[in-house]
Order: C-alpha cells, then structure tokens, then sequence
C-alpha cells in the first residue's frame, strides 16, 4: 500500500485534536504565528530534544553543554554583526499602508479585495526598500535611557562564542572540542507561515565544534554526514532528506563552506539544519571587541591558535513539524481505515500503552505496577476506558510503537499481549522481560 | 564533623572554578545580573527539571504537561492582570538621580560616595512612589503602532489557563486533574541580587492544578506537604526547609490560601515556592473577556462547574542556586581538605565517573566500554587524566556520588571498585550489575 499523501492541513488538525499543537492565545484569536506546545507535542519535543542532547553531548567526549541566557550585553550583538547587519528589506505600499518584504513580494498579500500580491494592483504604490532590523528590541531596568536596551537574541551560538575560555578553562578542553546549546531564539520575521516552520519565537539546537584551521575542512564534512546519519537514526525517511551545499558565491563572507541538510516538506524541498565552516570569524571578532585573549594554546608547540569552527545548528520547532510529517499515514486496520503516526520508538511522545483488558479481577492494579515499572524508562501511558480495539485506535493515531494488555493470562502466567502499531502483530512477552524488548526494538 | 559554613562567595567561586555558573557576557563586564550555565550547570539544571517533570507528569494518571510561548497576545496579560497591577514602586532622587524601589531602599545603594542607601544622604531628595510595571515590553512584527506591542511573560501560568479547554478536551480529562509547565519568565526586577536567586530571567516550574471547589482547601494542604516530600526526595536538608503560611491579611484578593516553601538561605529564611489556593479567579476573567465557557461539565450531574485551582509555583533558577547551597561540604580526605558537593544521586550533574587505573593493558578501552553501557541509564564521565586521588577530588568537588574504576582485577574479573563520595568507601561491584547497584542507591 502506497503511503497516504502528508498535507499541512492534515497535520495542523491533528495537532490540534490530539493535543501536539494549539495556536498560542486562542482564545483571543490567536497571536502573530505563535504556537504553544499541548501534552502530547510537548513530549514529542522532549524526547527529540533528549535524543539530540544524548547523541551530541553526553555519548561524546569531545563535547559538552551550555545554556546561556536570552537576554545579553548589547554589545554582543553589535560584535556579532546582528545589530547592524541581521536586516530583512521591507517596502511600504502608499496605496493600501501595508509593509511587505521586497525579497518576497510573491509571498506575501495585499490587503485590499480583490486580494493580490503587493505590486499588482493597478494603484500599488510601493517605496524603495529598507532596511528593517530582525532583533525583538527590549529595555532593561527601570531607567529610560539607550544604555539600558537590548534585543532577544536571534540565535544560540553566541552565547557559545562568548564563553569559549569559560568551557575550555573550566572543563580542560583540547581542540578538536565542541559546545552544543539547545533554547530559545526569536526573531522579528516579516514573513511567517507554514505552521512551525517559521515562527517568531522557536529553539534552536547549535554545536560550535572548535578545531585547528587546517582540519576544519574534514571536520566540515564529517558533521555534514553524521548529521545526516542523526536525523536517520531518529526514523525520518531516507528520500525525505538530503545535503544542498552552498555555491561559492552564496557563502557569508566568513564562511569557507556551509551545506543546508534539506527535507522535503510538502512544499518541496527547504531547510531544516545548516552546517557551516565559519573559520574564526566570531572568535577573532569578539576577541578585538573584548580585549580578550579567545585562543588556545597547543600544550605541544606553546604555540596560540585561534580554532576554526564548525556549526551544525538545527530547528527544535521545525523538527517537531517535520517528525510529523514523516511519521503521518492513513491505512486500514481491521477492515475500517486508520490515521496512525509511525513515530520511531526513540522519539514517540508515549513509547508503550499499557491497557487492562478489563477494569476488574485485579487487571488495573497490575497494569499500574507495570507502569510503575518502566516509567522511568521510557514513557508509559495506562488507559482502561472503551475497546481495547479503540484504545489502539487512539495510541495508533499519536504513534506510540507498542501497547500492552494485560488480560486473564497475565493473572496466571505473568506474560502481557504487546502489539506492534505498524505490522499489528501481536507477541506474548513476561512482564519482566517488556523493558529489554523494547530496548531492542528502540535501537534498532 | 559538624557541616562547614556556606557562604554565597564560595558558591559562586565553586561555581564559576567547575563549570556550574558563568556570569553573562562575562568578556564585555557582565550584563544586569544574568548568567550563563557552564557545562556542569546546564546538567544539573536538566537533572532538577527531569525529576520534577517526572515526578509531577510522568508518575501521574492526573497531570499532564504543557509548553506555551514566551510571547502571547497582549490581551492575555490585560486579562491576568499584569499589565495594570504588576508594579513596583519606585522614587526617584533628585540630587544623585538614581532610581530605587520605594519598598526596598534599605537594600538599595545611592551611586554617590560615601555610600549610603538612598536617603540617608543629607541632600537626599525623593520624590513620591511612582507605579513601574515589570514586564518587559517588545514589539512584534514590522509595523510601529501600539497595536504590536507585547510582553515577554511574567509567569507560565498564564499560558496553562488559556489552554484550559483545549487541553481538557484533547486529553479527555476529568476533574480534579493538573496542567504542569517549565519555562523561562521574565521580569524587570528593580533590585536583582543573590546570584541565581532574583534574576530578570528566571525559569519556572509551574502546576495548575484544577479541582471541584468543594476539594480545593484539602487539595490545597495535599500539595504543601506533597511538594515538602519532593523536595526532600531530591536530598535537600530537613532542616533547612520549612512552610510558612500567609497570614489572611497579606493573601492576594482572590487568594484563598497561600503558604511559601521557605529555604534557609545564608541570608536567612526566604521564598523556594509558593503553593497557592487562586479559587476561580484565572479561568472566570479569562471566560469573561474571551467569551468562551472555561468550564467542565460532569458527565454524571451534567452540571457546569468552574474549577478552583490549586497552584504550586517553584522557580527552578533559584533550585539550581538551592541545590549547590545544601549539598555544599567540606571535610578532610587522605589527611588533606577537601571540598565536596553531596548531591543527591537524582539530581548529581555526574551518576558515575569511569576511570582505567592506567593507561594501557586495555583498561581504557574497558573503561568506555561501561560508559557506553550505561550512558543510557545515568549521566556517565570518562575521566584518565592524572592519578586517581585527583580524579576522586575532582569528582567529588562536582558532587559526582560515584567512582568507578577499571583496575587489573576488572581485565580478569569482570568487576570494578565503586567508589563512594561521602563516605570514601569502596567495593567491587560486576560490571553487569553496576546500573542496579547504582538504581538501588538513587531511590533509597
């Protein structure tokens, strides 16, 4: 059976009937493409965040984690370039006083009726661009002078690049070594749209992995694959993905190279993780802003080095969106058709359902003391209202990977059914025995 | 040996010395009291939040989780309140032209020499309170009209009432059940101070918890002593825990009970967390303004019932900050001083450190062979660097609660000696049974 065709539409409703997704302040009508997180996109977020963290940070000994604040020294924005340099050129239209984004005037739309893109009404009047600064600007303190304001930061990586002696120093780091951060970003986007894809306010998963300028090429290339090998380890779809590596002329200034790690989202290919050689760019930068001395030296040679870097800086947001394009599907199941999301079990909000086949004979309070058993393990959801044809119905639909009942044999054998979402194929397995099958089956 | 005095300078000497808390923007002289979490830092704050999440979502059939936006439709905090009555008093003076909070000169510091608080200068000349809100205000979007003005929020809470009906109905829940919620806040403190304790971005850990008025006053008492046990849980100090009701006088207008989880800080007793009774406050402005019915209807009576809420508010910025005091300990080992950590195993940033004795014969290698064993287990540390006296001192002064180390007996054996932080005791363990080992001393 072909896999059922993925629309936005498609996700958005089930986002928000089965509790990932909901528009922030509904209720008012909604506010600007922001988006909050209900109970089952906020585990969805987490176990992605988790994988991430785990594969990046803790499994490694080349890198460690850090987690700097929003609200920085302006300055920091000034040396990084985002003061001045992190514009968006926008045109006003002296006909119908909107403000649209000259780059992408075929995205955006003019208010008046009949509704057209800026430009193709016979009376648009629109101005030369300018420059329109990306940052959320804020005041800080109770004084109401310039000194006080600063921005939300647009990314996580500079937080990395300003405490680069604080890691090294503190945690003894040789080069090649890496600083990853997950968090909040927020910039002032003009254009917003396609659910979580562009938003205002989203996290971000950075690395800085800092190495001598002579390996910076060949590191560039590994995190271009491992990257590559991560997103497939977490189950998206190999035909789904690929590596687009910028053409020369693309590149920023700084940039020796930078590949953008692609999904195909049912608007065609677009962005979903960036990598990029940034050489010493933001080091030297904030070195000569700071008077600090951003080098390290070789315990060899004595010799000071200013490290190349090397950025793999992904979505959280965005990879929530695309964990659920990847997994959606609609079959049929028991003869009636059945929406399910083929979640891999590493990032399935619910790993394992746990259902008493009936609410009697002692079937709840053995189905608890197994969830008891593997909470903290994986996460475990127990559900004992309706059929249990409906209650896999409805973990099929938030893709949880297995579930399991407990029914008269288990009073007397000790084993439990685990069904399987994708095959449906049903196992006898003893109750102590859950946790390592699933294991195997998550790493697989 | 009695325990040895914590002052806030050691913490954070030890602090900034291992990796736990940087100062912001550290290179350009700070920034307003914000901070950076190093290495150490950020997995100690991820250990804290884990447990809460666990403990408050994931062990629970009645609580489920939640994750809104920083930035919602201004109305939202029209609605709450914040935006009119979220104020601090502040004076200003005349002769030195500093700004303070009117409430707190005593702890506030005239910019003059010699260095008074303000007015106690003789030409001190203050001028009445003025009202200044807290919250930080941005504007969204490219357009410059008030219209675009909002807030960063003040509180998470906020976000869990105005999802009240989407997660109730997506989730299928029944009275009494919880919405719980971490995240950054923000607020434009006056008088910041203390380290992690009052900051202008914070992070809180919040549970809105909704339930028939009628139970509201004995769920109220429930969660007190329910959030006394957690705290204890993760290994704070008996002793340096206390509640403390708020007298009728001093409750919010629409509070009906309140009582503050108090800690004993180095400056004396102080607020951890406060439990509070909202009754129906949030969800009767929020329906009166949004015109929506934020109500539950029992499905056997069929009656509408509004639920009073039940919310134990912790800030888990200041928990950081809280943990790092309790756990702080000097002692002598080996004839020499030693300065320790002696966190919890819930909450250590470090479960188990992984040592070869040397470095050859192979011990390396079977020394990350049980890092990558355990990885997924509990946060494991491969450490070969310097003798293994040092590596324990090292481990210790981070609050790592065990050492384990690959010696000759491990090549032949197969097992390890696990080497206790607090009571520097060692025994040989097998290698396959270090995760239970490990498991069976992190619940105790």
């Amino acid at each position: 059976m072909p896999r059922a065709e993925v629309t936005l539409d498609k996700i958005v409703s089930l986002s928000k009937r089965r509790g990932f997704v909901f528009q922030a302040s509904e209720i008012y009508g909604g506010f600007e493409s922001t988006w909050d997180y209900g109970p089952l996109g906020v585990e969805l977020k987490r176990r992605i965040a988790d994988a991430w963290w785990r594969d990046m940070v803790m499994a490694r000994e080349d890198v460690v984690g850090l987690d700097s604040a929003i609200l920085q020294a302006p300055k920091v924005w000034e040396v990084s370039g985002h003061a001045t340099g992190f514009n968006d050129p926008l045109v006003d239209c002296k006909a119908c006083k909107g403000r649209f984004r000259a780059d992408k005037l075929a995205m955006s739309q003019c208010p008046r009726k009949p509704s057209k893109h800026p430009g193709e009404h016979s009376d648009c009047a629109l101005t030369p661009p300018r420059q329109f600064n990306m940052m959320f600007k804020t005041q800080v303190g109770p004084v109401e002078d310039s000194a006080a304001i600063t921005y939300l930061r647009p990314e996580t990586a500079q937080g990395i690049f300003t405490n680069f002696l604080n890691v090294q120093q503190t945690m003894r780091m040789k080069l090649p070594f890496g600083v990853a951060q997950m968090g909040k970003s927020f910039r002032n986007e003009i254009v917003t749209g396609n659910f979580l894809f562009r938003t205002r306010e989203f996290e971000q998963m950075e690395m800085e992995y800092f190495c001598r300028p002579e390996e910076s090429a060949a590191k560039f290339e590994y995190w271009v694959a491992e990257r590559l090998r991560w997103y497939r380890s977490i189950g998206l779809r190999e035909e789904n993905l690929r590596a687009r590596p910028y053409e020369k002329k693309d590149l920023a200034h700084y940039a020796a190279a930078c590949t953008d790690i692609e999904y195909r989202y049912p608007w065609g290919w677009d962005e979903l993780e960036g990598v990029a050689n940034r050489t010493t760019f933001d080091l030297t930068r904030h070195s000569e802003a700071s008077g600090k001395k951003l080098q390290w030296m070789d315990p060899d040679t004595k010799e000071w080095i200013t490290p190349h870097v090397v950025e793999p800086a992904a979505g959280l947001s965005r990879l929530v969106l695309v964990a659920l394009l990847d997994a959606y599907d609609e079959d049929v199941a028991d003869g009636e058709p059945r929406t399910l999301l083929r979640f891999h079990p590493r990032i399935a909000p619910i790993t394992l359902g746990v259902f008493p086949l009936v609410k009697r004979d002692g079937m709840p309070e053995k189905a608890r003391e197994i969830v008891r058993r593997y909470l903290d393990r994986f996460p475990v959801f127990y559900d004992e209202s309706g059929a249990i044809g409906r209650r896999y119905r409805r973990q099929d639909e938030v893709g949880t990977p297995f579930c399991a009942t407990v029914d008269g044999e288990t009073m007397t054998g000790g084993t439990v059914t685990i069904r399987e979402r994708d095959s449906m194929k049903q196992e006898r397995v003893r109750i102590e025995a859950i946790g390592d099958w699933i294991d195997a089956r998550t790493r697989a």
